[in-house]
């Protein structure tokens, strides 16, 4: 047989020409139980939302070239057994030769997405491709989403776990509350990787910042103001703990949830929401976000629902109000 | 406190604006046990494999727009959110408005890479990258390397399945045999997506594509070819078995491993090479490989070692060679 692969070969050409990386590929949908493929004309098409959604909304690019014999020698086998090699003896050469130290995972099992709850894995898909590409376009760092089909805290733990030395960071997302706070927590202790729970502390770092600059137009001290929180799923918790941290007295916190402020002696906490209770609201005060607001310095929304005009008139004058619910639904 | 993020305001545009995305992004390695980051003009820089592996082979690209704040609500929120509504509603849209249908995770537990056998996911990862652009260079498919920290069946199953929504199918890489074998077959009855081992499936395709083009040159019919396969691994038993679904006669077929060839009286059969055994070599022959060559007019190769010349002297005149090793080592 002769030999193939020989650059100048027309054919050989012809088989190296890449195809056009440019346009998304779009494939009939696997395991579908109508004989004809999805409608790409159907009653969707046309809406600039979904237009802007179809066939995803990102891709995957080689940084390398990859057109003559030459570069699959280098990119792939032979030469790449080398680096493979290299690494295997010193591990902490994968963080110079692969792509993992710059990339990270986008975890979520769909259970708590956006305002819309728990929609499950799949319908999570366009939210986490979103982040994926929020965190390439405004952080230079590569993301790949990863929507788990399942919902037990065990084998997410185990699942990110296992594919962690793929990534060089896991970012959980969208994950409801108050599971995430130990499926953060066991990853936490176990992966040498840094892991980030964005609705807790991708909320709790921007709301502290954002509150330190309105404490400064105030002309106020953070540890002087009333502060509620109104909701206590993963943002709200996350953004408490991170405001004491920066400085806000707990004393004079107030973390109200669906069931009103949260005290010390309200029967049915959680272990998390416990843990509040026993830290802010030294006045033990009681009742609904009316009365957690009279007097109140600042808000901090992060609950679905609708706060009463006559609420937000009994927060003290110049009130800072950070409402950051999802817009939809 | 004054809106933010109004597109003509230079403010917004200044936090709009993307990085450079072309830059791979080469950050400190994690979980370091020196004091200083690796020497990025270490003993490795100038050699040019390793000078194309910095920073990793690929990158992730967002293929729509993000640069003004409209963008930002068609693509991230509010908008994304009636298309996850929409796929919660109807599942068979993900297939249109996700990347999962042309995405493929590349997976391996970093067992048989090339042919430099159980090296761990770490080191497989320039490999499984290699394979991801390749899929995209040349088949237009988007490919996410998938390396897994464990080589325990069921972790390795449970973890796939979960990550499965992610993904519109599923290329196993590297795994050794015959553990691969019951990865595969386990996946494929759960997933309802595609389940290939690239070593097994991957190669089977190209060996049985080119042994029709060489029966043709030489006039044979491919049930009458005497055909040797060296090495039973997966490579080899998936390539036999493919031969054999193609048309080349299984009772003519010899099938070898380190031990020599694989017959129905030989101790310590694996199940997948006593079915083997079962299926092939009808003569009941004995013996190595240069006793499995004599008068035979095919021999694939899919095993590390050396064949004597000797060996290749006792084919038939006219006869193919297929040298599939890896080169190195």
């Amino acid at each position: 047989m002769s030999s193939v692969g020989d650059p100048s070969d027309p054919a050989t050409s012809a088989i190296l020409r890449p195809v056009d990386s440019t346009a998304p590929t779009v494939v009939d949908p696997v395991d579908s139980n109508t004989s004809s493929p999805i409608d790409k004309r159907g009653p969707l098409a046309g809406d600039p939302v979904f237009d802007l959604h179809r066939g995803g909304k990102m891709t995957v690019t080689p940084s390398v070239p990859l057109t003559s014999r030459e570069d699959l020698s280098l990119a792939y086998t032979p030469g790449v057994a080398r680096v493979c090699a290299a690494i295997a003896t010193d591990p902490e050469l994968a963080a110079e030769y692969t792509w993992v130290s710059h990339t990270v995972a986008v975890v979520t099992d769909g259970t708590a997405v956006l305002g819309l709850g728990d929609i499950g894995p799949r319908a999570a898909m366009p939210v986490m491709e979103g982040k994926a590409i929020l965190f390439k376009q405004f952080g230079g760092v590569d993301a790949v989403p990863i929507c788990l089909d399942t919902r037990d805290i065990d084998e997410i733990v185990s699942t990110v776990t296992a594919l962690a030395p793929s990534f060089g960071g896991i970012n959980l997302e969208d994950i409801s509350a108050p599971r995430c706070f130990e499926i953060e927590r066991r990853l936490e202790e176990t992966l040498p990787i840094p892991v980030f729970h964005d609705d807790q502390h991708g909320t709790a770092v921007v709301v502290l910042a954002a509150l330190r600059n309105a404490a400064r137009l105030l002309g106020r001290k953070l540890g002087d103001l009333r502060v509620v929180v109104s909701g206590a799923g993963a943002a709200g918790v996350a953004v408490t703990r991170m405001l004491i941290a920066g400085g806000v007295d707990p004393a004079q916190t107030l973390v109200c949830d669906s069931r009103g402020i949260i005290h010390r002696g309200r029967a049915g906490l959680t272990d998390v929401k416990a843990e509040l209770a026993a830290q802010t609201n030294a006045a033990d005060r009681r009742g609904g976000i009316d009365e957690a607001l009279r007097g109140a310095d600042v808000l901090i929304g992060v609950s679905g629902g609708e706060i009463p005009a006559t609420a937000l008139a009994g927060m003290s004058p110049g009130g800072v109000i950070f409402a950051l619910a999802n817009p939809t639904p």
